[in-house]
């Protein structure tokens, strides 16, 4: 395995893979990582085979974090990661640093964003208004300096991954965006960088996004009418709320690929949610 | 010389040309073929040499005009620009459609922009608010479907070719963007397919343009010490409206690289103005 951290470097490998015709993964990361991530590298492999190349990069991209959330305190491991990224089978973990992807130079600053303006409007958007168009900015560069043939999200992030999707097409990348499934704790907690923020008995309340989106399958499965989303979101926000260090965020639920909010639920409906556990901000999805 | 419509059918070129270890140059534009244009292309066949491919593409792009704009009636000239192209030995060229570049459909219509928020701000930016968003959009889909190694702009749009070099850099596309130098006619006027609206004595006060450049360049060269900008801009306003169907709609004095407005002018200094001239908006630059 090697590590690459510099921009030239990539894409000088980039290209000499695309010579040699060899099919490329990528999983971008913010590192700290752990079964969910582990389970992209492995779809990675799957999907460019023995002859392809699995690139996985590792940064904390500053530009997705608001200015009072937690960029400098986000989990940091990088020996761990690179060691679990060899064991993954990885080929190339690319660790770029802040100079290189955002340069800050007097006469030439970093100026460019890249904007999705349609998905990007609801939940995460109006929680962290910042946060997309920092996320279609790093992937759109590091979608440049990887080149890869195909790119895998983690389904945790729904919003995300759709709103990738919808950036890669309208740009013309020419890349396969493939979404893999969320990764959860025995007991249903789904897998995240920001679980190590949840100790003592803040892990067990974390359960409640898991047991609300449990309750509403449940409801809606067994229900041979559409319920109504305002009545389901009264008793996510009952349950959540109950746990005394919990406050909801949001609760949406919408159609999987327009994200447009249903007032009607259906099976096949999506639902999201996102809970505040003490000051952890943790979010869930699912299809019902 | 082969004409390709479709994303796909490019994209699929631009992989083959990749693997064959091509150079590829590419000029987009919006066809109305003149001189100018062509001799873009000219650069493209230089830097990439007799064995690289050169693609032009022709496209109206609707995202870079304003509401209040010519988009409908912007002249346009499909089978003479396929036969100039012809003539100077491109290999390609990509006319794809809206429909393609810009879907409109109702569960995913196109809803990705790229945007550049620092030097898209003064001039241009100023008179046509959203047309640097349209440009830099477009052309980061055309180098995603071009994949070119090299791009050549005019510098008739100065503010135009520092957007995208700044878009390519920060954005890491693997490009290397090249400026050619404004083709004039041989009275001064600077080619535009826009040139074209200049009908009886409207082409002949088209020269305001070009005359205050001069008058500038002479004053700036003479002078032993600066010059106050805002006399400069006094001078050009005068002898533009001079002019009886003309109107200054800006004039900037400014740093070559940073575009930032300077208030001593000095050799070196860069020069841009767009003027009315009746209803047809015509711009024009060149370093003091």
């Amino acid at each position: 395995m090697r590590r690459v951290r510099s921009i030239k470097a990539m894409q000088r490998l980039a290209k000499l893979w695309q010579r040699k015709e060899l099919q490329v993964g990528f999983v971008p990361t913010m590192g700290y990582l752990h079964a969910g991530h582990l389970s992209l590298l492995q779809r990675a492999r799957q999907l460019v085979g023995p002859r392809g190349k699995v690139v996985v990069s590792i940064y904390v991209n500053p530009s997705q974090f608001g200015p009072r959330e937690d960029f400098s305190t986000y989990p940091r491991s990088l020996s761990r990661d690179l060691k679990l990224c060899r064991a993954e089978g990885a080929d190339v973990v690319f660790t770029p640093n802040d100079q290189t992807m955002y340069p800050r130079n007097k006469t030439e600053p970093f100026s460019t964003y890249v904007v999705e303006e349609k998905l990007s409007r609801s939940m995460e958007g109006v929680s962290r208004p910042t946060h997309f168009r920092g996320v279609t900015t790093i992937v759109a560069k590091l979608l440049n300096i990887v080149q890869p043939s195909v790119a895998v999200f983690g389904a945790k992030d729904y919003q995300q991954a759709a709103i990738v999707k919808r950036m890669a097409r309208d740009l013309n990348f020419p890349v396969k965006i493939v979404v893999a499934p969320i990764r959860r704790e025995s007991d249903g907690l789904a897998m995240s960088s920001r679980n190590k923020y949840l100790v003592g008995n803040l892990r067990t309340q974390g359960l409640a996004l898991w047991k609300a989106i449990r309750k509403v399958k449940a409801a809606v499965r067994s229900s041979s009418r559409s319920i109504s989303a305002a009545a389901l979101k009264r008793q996510v926000n009952a349950l959540v709320e109950g746990q005394p260090a919990a406050r909801l965020d949001y609760v949406e639920f919408f159609h999987p690929q327009t994200l447009e909010p249903v007032g009607k639920v259906v099976p096949g409906t999506h639902m999201a949610l996102a809970v505040f556990i003490g000051k952890t901000r943790l979010i869930d999805n699912a299809r019902l």
